[in-house]
This record gives structure tokens, C-alpha cells and sequence, in this order.
């Protein structure tokens, strides 16, 4: 007999409407994105065919979240490099373009790994197929483009088989009716499908458990606000909207069972850069008592940085705070800002991570 | 020899140049206010003579923090009997109507204990003046007018006072150069003139200390990007605004010295009820090993209420979560939204209290 989670998963998958927020378009070679900046007012598809616009959508967060951020480089790094194969003359300049081209789409955002793991991934292949080549011909061409087209395409698929397995092995921690609170967007929206702090949430959902979701609205970029409340709602989850700062409210008042968020890159000893304000949820959770569970795939884990003070911390435009969402300024001229765009939450105050294969409680468990 | 700590207020009563946020007309019964709520792109003063104007301008936060909100009940209280008094023609009536409309007064906002204060010391003058009395005459009314705006007066100059005295007792707190965090808006904007927890800022900064401020922008109602860093630079503070959620960040690095918050209400056993946000930054301070400090007037201490659970938390409008500033909407329609204003900081988290009265290290020194 099946298991009833598995089950789940099939009806999830069945009756899960969000379209995909990164895809590549069948009929031509263009990389297809939701742009989020402009959620939760309007679903706006953009087409992405050149390298200024790929590094304009994950600079200006149109794409964003870790593994999506990651799907998109691949599948850009393809339909950037298919755009140009016609100029190249030889192995040695097509090497030298694809190269500079991905150190471009890497520099863009600093902090998750998923990136430069994504980058990596097609890089590795390219370079095991030009080996030893010299001239490129016609047939050559079309020889990359297939490959590298369908490295993209499995890195997504894998996304989703990634996102389903962490939905199978966090629903485990959840009850019926219980209150979750979650940080930022590690939904649907940032990644290919599902999500991975959110992917146990909608199993959970599609089991009849009937999950309360609080989502902190994530300032400055409110991403809480305008994308988890959003996604979470399309599908029919009871969600409520806090400000991040009311957190500690709820947890004081024993209104949170457990807390779900997603990472941009674990250190070697646990420690967890994500989102801006993570850290403090986490020292919330760890104070009034309540299980912090960090959410993400294997990928994010990063063993080449020793502990948090390793990782690369970026900062962010003072007008994302002085001024909201671009439009409307709610701070003085010329006032100082501090806006780093993540934190980092050390181990200690990590209840469990969860990954595609499984929870660890250790991140010892992970090696 | 003078202490330099009362030439340094010396200097700050010379040079400080704010305008005061709440006063009396000179020529004519009525009550000015600063509206805060278009703070800081215009400096709109307000004329309030009815007593809809009053409420509104308590309710939709035109005129707020404690103190403020108990000089401008008092005086607007003065303002609106005194242009009603006419019609009175008998003391009972005239004492049915007083306390009937300092009643709708007192409703306006829950959990500022100031807002009740103010009005009893109203009330206890006015049932002092009518007890005994029967008829009414005109020169009764010119006495009671009298009597009642002389009261609002003193009540506005003992706020102004006990704002000085705290910035003496607190000021002992700051070194050169101190790395200070405060939350929402405990400034001159919130009380008479200079402030509860930043009035020590201020005296700091005219005693040549150069104190460095980050400022919690305190969503939903911005009183710390809007009003705190406002002030703060007016006056040459070097100040820096943060999003709520970057305070763990900033206190992990080793980058916050002390905080220093304002009060509304503080229960018999020292639990502190402040702006939402405040009790998360206790317990980030606390994990972090950064002294926390409350500063209030002794007005602030309610002995009736027990401790923090038996405090009364406001619950706003969703909108204020959801809609930038009334301006700009920024999550899903109908999204459920938890939007207390206050929060409850337990008394073990508090490093010290500091009133017009002294620095007190545990609540009962203040008995």
C-alpha cells in the first residue's frame, strides 16, 4: 500500500496551478520569467534573450530565490551563449566567450550558491565537450546548443524532484491545524516548483492538515507581503500577514508551533546565510522555545565556507528602504541607511535542516 | 562648580530649535499640533478646537507617543468644554458634560496609560472647583476656564522638566562615540520637547559625545524612518536607519553598544508595554549580551496592572500593514493581518528603567 504522503504528492501535483516562474520557451530559444518585482498587483511574463537583461532580472530580484536564481542562470547562460555561437570561429574563442560570460552572470549576486553551483554545472559540460576540439563547425553548433539546452532543462527538473522530496520529508513535522511561521519567499516563486520552506506547507495542505501560515512581510523588499501571501493564498492556504517585527508577539503568546525558512548558502558548520532578519526569527524561536527548522536543497550547503563570518554579505540600495517599493519616499533626504540583503543564523539556534534527503538534526548528519 | 552634564543641558535648551509638537494658542483657546503623520515630507501645524478633531488627531496618530498624547488630551480636553460652556446651565450638567466628554477622550486609544493620567489630574481639578456649587454664573466660567488651561499648561511644562531630568539621568549612559539603537519614536516628537529615550541623545550630542544612532524604522506606521531619524538629523545626529529585521544582524556584529526605547505602560512587576517590536529587540539584546534600557516618566508606571498579561494591546487596521502609508497597496486582497500596535517586554529583560527620577536597575526602586 502506498504511504499517504506520497499520495499527497500526487494530488499536489495534480492540483497545483501556479505556473512556473522560470521556463524556457519550446518553440524558440528564450528564457521566459515571472517578474516578481511586480507581484502581487500584476502576473507579468518577460521573454529574456540577452545577457543585459538576465543580470537585469536577478540584480533587480524579477528572478529571485536561490535554486530559481539558479535555474535561471543555467537556462540564461544557455540562450545568452545560443545567441552568439554564430561569430565564433574557433574552440578557443567559443571557450573564451562562454567563460567571461558566466564570470558576468556570476558577479551578480554575491551571496547564494546556487548560482555559481548552476554556472558550475554547465561549465563542466561545456568544457568536457570542447576538449580537444579546434576548428567549430555548423554541426558543432547545434551539438552544444542540445547539450547545453538540456542541461538546463534536467537542472530544472531536478529543482522539482529536489522541491518534492523536502515536501515529503518536512511535512513529517507538521500536524493538523499547526502554526507556522515562515520569512521572506522559499515558496513556489523561488524555485522551480513548489518551493522548499513552503513545499511541505502545500503537502500538508493537499493532505487535508490545514496548515495557519504566518508570513513576516520581509522588509525591505516585503517579499513576505507581496510574494509568500500571495502564493500561499492562490492555493488556498489560511495565511496571515505580520510585519516582521510582530514575530515576537506571536511566539510570546505561544501562536507558533514551528518556523519554517529557506537558506542561500549553509556553511561547513551549520551556520545559515538567508534573508535579512532570519537570524533574529531564530533567536526568537530559540528563546521562547519553539523549533527553527532551515529548509533548502543539498546544494545550498556550502562545505568551501568554514563558518557564517565566511560568507559574503551584499548590501543593498539605501532607496529599497528609504523609499517603498520605488514609489513612494518614507524617510528623510540624505539619511544614512544600513541594508545588508541577508544574515547569518549560527547552528546553535537550527533545530533541524532539511534537505531532499532528509532532516538532520546535526549538521555533522550532512557530511 | 556646575556639573557638566547641566552645562551641556544648558547648551541644549540654547541651541535645541525643533518647534514644540503640541501647544496652546496664545490669542485664542486653541490647541496646535505638529500632524505627524505627514512627517517628513511637510511640516503641517494643526488648529484643533472640537473635540471630533481631537479624537481623530489621537486616533489616526496625528499627535502620538505617551506624553504627547497626555498634554494634548489635557489641553485639548480645556480646548473643547471651554467652547461648550456656554450652553451649561447648571454645575450638574456642566459636571455630566465634562466627564462625558473626557471619557470620549480617554476611549481614543487603549494602551497609553499617559492618555488617563493626563485627564484625571484634569478631572480631580474640576470636581475639586464644582464641589458644593449649584448655579452657574459667567465669572464661574471665566474662573473654570481658567483654572483648567492653567493646568494643561503645567502639566506640558512638568512633561518638559521631567524630559530634561531623564536626559541627565541617562545621558550617564552614553560614552564618545556610543553605538545606540533605538526602536519607533520616544523623541521630541513624542513628548514636549526633547524626548523620553532620546532626550539622553540629545544632551549627549550638545555635551559633544557624538553618539551614533541606528534607528528601527518601526513598521507598519514608520515612526522611526519617518519621525525618529527626522529629528534626530535635525538636530546633527549622526543617524542611520534599519529595517526592524536588521537589528540581530547589526547586534551579532558587535555594532549596537545599548538601546534605549521609550514606554507606554509599564505593569507593577516591570513588564514594559511599547511600540510592536520592542519586546523582539529585548530579546535579541539579551541574547547578545546589549544592555537594554527603558526610558519613561514615572507617569509611564501603572501599579493596577499587575504585569504584562493584564495590559490591554491595541489591535489596528489591517490596512496599515497592507497599504504603504495609505498610498500604495502591497499584498494579496484580503489577506488576514495580525497588526497589534504594542508589545509586552518581561521585566527580566530590561537592563534598567530611567525616569525624571534616577536610573533604576529593578523595578521595585521605583515603589
Amino acid at each position: 500500500m502506498e504511504n499517504p504522503k506520497e499520495i499527497g504528492l500526487e494530488k499536489l501535483e495534480q492540483t497545483f496551478s501556479l505556473p512556473d516562474v522560470v521556463s524556457l520557451c519550446e518553440e524558440e530559444d528564450s528564457l521566459v520569467i515571472l517578474d516578481q518585482t511586480q507581484l502581487p498587483a500584476r502576473e507579468v511574463f518577460q521573454k529574456i534573450n540577452k545577457e543585459e537583461e538576465l543580470i537585469d532580472a536577478i540584480v533587480r530580484l524579477k528572478v529571485r530565490g536561490a535554486p530559481a536564481i539558479g535555474v535561471a542562470a543555467a537556462a540564461g547562460l544557455y540562450v545568452c551563449f545560443a545567441r552568439t555561437l554564430a561569430n565564433m570561429t574557433s574552440a578557443q574563442l567559443m571557450q573564451t566567450e562562454f567563460q567571461a560570460l558566466a564570470n558576468r552572470i556570476r558577479a551578480s549576486r554575491p551571496t547564494a550558491v546556487n548560482l555559481s553551483w548552476a554556472l558550475d554545472r554547465m561549465t563542466v559540460l561545456f568544457k568536457q565537450w570542447i576538449a580537444g576540439k579546434d576548428k567549430i563547425s555548423m554541426s558543432d553548433f547545434q551539438e552544444i546548443k542540445h547539450l547545453l539546452r538540456a542541461e538546463a532543462v534536467r537542472i530544472k527538473e531536478e529543482d522539482i524532484e529536489m522541491c518534492k522530496q523536502i515536501a515529503l520529508h518536512g511535512v513529517g513535522l507538521i500536524s493538523s491545524g499547526s502554526r507556522i511561521l515562515t520569512h521572506c519567499n522559499a515558496g513556489h516563486l523561488a524555485v522551480s516548483r513548489y518551493g522548499t520552506a513552503l513545499a511541505p506547507i502545500y503537502l500538508a495542505q493537499a493532505c487535508g492538515l490545514n496548515p495557519k501560515v504566518y508570513a513576516d512581510e520581509t522588509r525591505p523588499l516585503l517579499q513576505g507581503a507581496r510574494l509568500t501571501a500571495y502564493e500561499l493564498m492562490k492555493f488556498g492556504v489560511n495565511t496571515t500577514l505580520v510585519c516582521d517585527n510582530m514575530a515576537a508577539s506571536l511566539m510570546s503568546q505561544g501562536m507558533i508551533d514551528l518556523i519554517m525558512v529557506g537558506c542561500d548558502r549553509i556553511a561547513a558548520n551549520g551556520d545559515v546565510a538567508n534573508k535579512i532578519g532570519t537570524c533574529g526569527v531564530a533567536v526568537l524561536a530559540h528563546h521562547y522555545h519553539v523549533p527553527f527548522y532551515v529548509l533548502g536543497p543539498t546544494s545550498t550547503f556550502d562545505p568551501h565556507t568554514p563558518t557564517g563570518k565566511d560568507i559574503v554579505i551584499e548590501q543593498r540600495a539605501a532607496s529599497e528602504v528609504t523609499d517603498l517599493h520605488y514609489i513612494h519616499r518614507m524617510a528623510p533626504e540624505h539619511v544614512q541607511v544600513y541594508n545588508p540583503a541577508f544574515d547569518v543564523t549560527p547552528a546553535e539556534l537550527v533545530t533541524a535542516y532539511i534537505t531532499e534527503k532528509g532532516v538532520f538534526r546535526q549538521i555533522e548528519d550532512f557530511h
